[in-house]
């Protein structure tokens, strides 16, 4: 079965969209830690960040510093983290974080958004990059 | 004032070293989240991450991963997860993590470790190099 984000690649499941190219695609998390949390994805469906060869990597690795530049330009934050994971959906990602205290980046307190807010947030986004 | 891992680039503060080239090092997290807990620095003293240019970046993240996948080699694990956050020291640093469950990734409870230990992993990652 295709993973949860496959099924966003392949426009199954709706995401407010901030940046896509032919091998990579950028999101807001629909659960976010802080408000501008995205996800960088492959949009070729491999687990884990390591499964990547050295090529993709470094191409997911530069497509998500484009988009935390962008991050850090239209959300006021002290920085923005990088954090990869993975445990809960088997589709490696980035996860780029607006942070200002270390409780931010513990994916345990999170962040209630209006989807209204969601899409102008994206959009704001986008336009930074 | 130098930060700290300026002065375990110097020497002037030992470390359990696993990885070093001319312009990155890699050694244990002294307060570990979980065994085998990483760090992976460049040498050169910029606080933020996205302040490395695009070059110096890209470096920084293949570095990390050769020393990801020597880690994953050594301590049994469900993945190493990669976080970036950088709020308490102002010098750009990967931890790299061995993680089994979520809350492996929270930096809140760690692991204690004895030196001999810690002398033990530093040595068995840098062999899977």
């Amino acid at each position: 079965m295709s993973s949860i984000f496959t099924k966003i690649v392949n426009g199954e499941i709706p995401c407010y969209k901030i940046a896509e190219d032919d091998q990579f695609l950028a999101f807001l998390d629909i659960n976010p830690n802080t408000k501008g949390h995205t996800l960088c994805i492959p949009k070729k469906e491999l687990d884990k960040i390591f499964d990547l060869d050295e090529e993709l990597y470094i191409g997911l690795m530069c497509f998500s510093r484009k988009v935390a530049i962008a991050l850090e330009k239209t959300v006021p934050c002290n920085r923005v983290a990088i954090s990869v994971i993975g445990i809960e959906v088997p589709h490696a990602h980035v996860h780029l974080i607006p942070l200002n205290k270390m409780e931010d980046i513990r994916f345990v307190a999170k962040e209630k958004i209006t989807a209204e807010e969601m899409q102008q947030i994206a959009q704001d986004i986008a336009s930074n990059l």
